[in-house]
């Protein structure tokens, strides 16, 4: 699956992914209205607000994209339905050819971690046959448990070539709490980083491991650093836009061949229509105007790294 | 619902969980024949299974005990249907009396960790009206990334007055992997015990904080240093049983009060019938041999705290 996101990159010349996090708040009016007239206020209408709203956003840049990121928290909160809405996402998704990274930052141990990777990126037995009932392409996973946490999601990787991005500097303020802690004068996060190419160097596609990581845009000396650490994983980078990151503190989280990071932007594509500089396209044509913040910040990350 | 759990626990006279983490394999072929006879080899078939699984292991022991910890990894592996039987379970088990600790290990920053909070113990607002789509008691958190991902949590717990338990100390053998790395000559883990008993200072019930702690079994001199170090925080207590614990070796996870800690069992009391000890019960009775499983841990533990 790296090489199929590799690939996919390559094809759009664009290091990009879309965060699909619906919020209900997000979504137009006239989408909530339609859905809500069918559904009630319900869970279940909230789940199809948010289905028809990804569904035009997909609609309306899967060709210049080559993944998207559903965070499962988003559906989560609408309990069974909002789950239906992700799964959902994620076939409708690779439908359209991309690839699909589940954010659900999971980690457990031993068997419970297993259930985790067969639910999410494997397949599951019930007795003679087998399904894969959330079947994403890549999924993030919190390293806090260890190598015990890890290595089932490893396992499965390996079977079904799927890959991860392991949690190792997160974009949020707090995030240096625990993660910047000195250990014999080196951040924990480095430690980690370390960890995540050790476990990575067994699971190489053809150019990069298909264990990645994660490094929030927020933090691109943290980035600067990971990236030697880690050279031959992918960098998943959240929180460019909406969170503060810009084209031009991303360059060092890739590699001199142009490749190794991906870029998140969750909210300032999939709400771009209420931002000022896309209100032309108006409540109505949000897809367009998200289509528009795609191109645009394509062409910011572009810029920065020629 | 701290207080709900303490005086559980007082009436029950037992520091006890049982973990309902059913895999398809613990399910007596009895059951699963006749849940496949009704919904096939499917996923529905799978979550019938554990579901008619986990009512009768309930039904034979709520009386017995103040909590139940399902593990949601176990429902979700299965897809939407498996957690829908999530859902039923912890809606049964709720009915009967018993606190539910939901074991989702999430983490997120921000709107996510608020999306995960509102999901698991809150309210999510669809249009003029609120649902409480999962609605566990408890939930257990990972810290990995700070203040961030706990805030929207406890802000959640107390407005609904439900309660957390986060990862400090895990009862895995990798655990020390990040968790025991030392920071200025202290492991990590005391570190993380020190925020939760800060997290925890703000939200107290009438005795205890509902803001608790994870700390396994396996560790018990570490459990002894965090009894201390967070003494108004209940502690969770995995890995009893079939991971290795047992009773002598949990004392110091207790106060003098003998509160303070609630010990979770899984495979050891699920999958009781398997086990030579209970074996006379047969895989008819399963439910049975759960039940005097949980009478000999509680027994086990009643003995080593007097």
């Amino acid at each position: 699956m790296i090489n199929k996101l590799v690939a996919n990159i390559k094809k759009t010349n664009a290091p990009i992914v879309v965060g699909l996090d619906p919020m209900l708040d997000y979504v137009p009016d006239q989408v909530k209205a339609k859905a809500f007239a069918e559904c009630g206020e319900t869970l279940e209408g909230a789940a199809e607000a948010i289905w028809q709203f990804n569904k035009e956003i997909v609609d309306k840049t899967y060709d210049l994209i080559p993944a998207v990121k559903p965070q499962i928290a988003m559906y989560e909160q609408f309990g069974i339905p909002g789950l239906m809405a992700f799964k959902k996402t994620v076939d409708y998704c690779k439908e359209k050819g991309l690839v699909v990274i589940g954010d659900i930052k999971r980690g457990d141990i031993g068997s419970t971690s297993v259930a985790y990777a067969v639910g999410h990126i494997g397949k599951v037995k019930v007795g003679e046959k087998s399904y894969a009932p959330f079947d994403e392409d890549f999924v993030t996973v919190n390293p806090y448990l260890g190598s015990d946490g890890i290595n089932p999601f490893i396992d499965v990787c390996k079977e079904e070539k799927k890959g991860l991005f392991i949690l190792v500097k997160t974009s949020n303020p707090s995030s240096g709490e625990f993660q910047d802690l000195l250990v014999d004068g080196r951040p924990l996060y480095e430690l980690v980083g370390e960890k995540v190419a050790q476990w990575g160097e067994d699971c190489m596609g053809d150019e990069y491991s298909y264990i990645g990581a994660v490094v929030g845009a927020t933090y691109p000396e943290m980035g600067k650093v990971l990236r030697k650490i880690m050279p031959k994983s992918y960098i998943l980078v959240p929180a460019y836009g909406a969170q503060g990151g810009r084209g031009k503190d991303l360059v060092h989280f890739f590699n001199e061949d142009g490749l190794g990071a991906i870029v998140n932007s969750s909210r300032g594509i999939i709400t771009a229509y209420k931002q000022e500089k896309y209100a032309r396209f108006g409540a109505e044509h949000f897809g367009d105007a998200s289509r528009a913040a795609v191109e645009d910040m394509i062409a910011d990350i572009s810029q920065a790294l020629n």
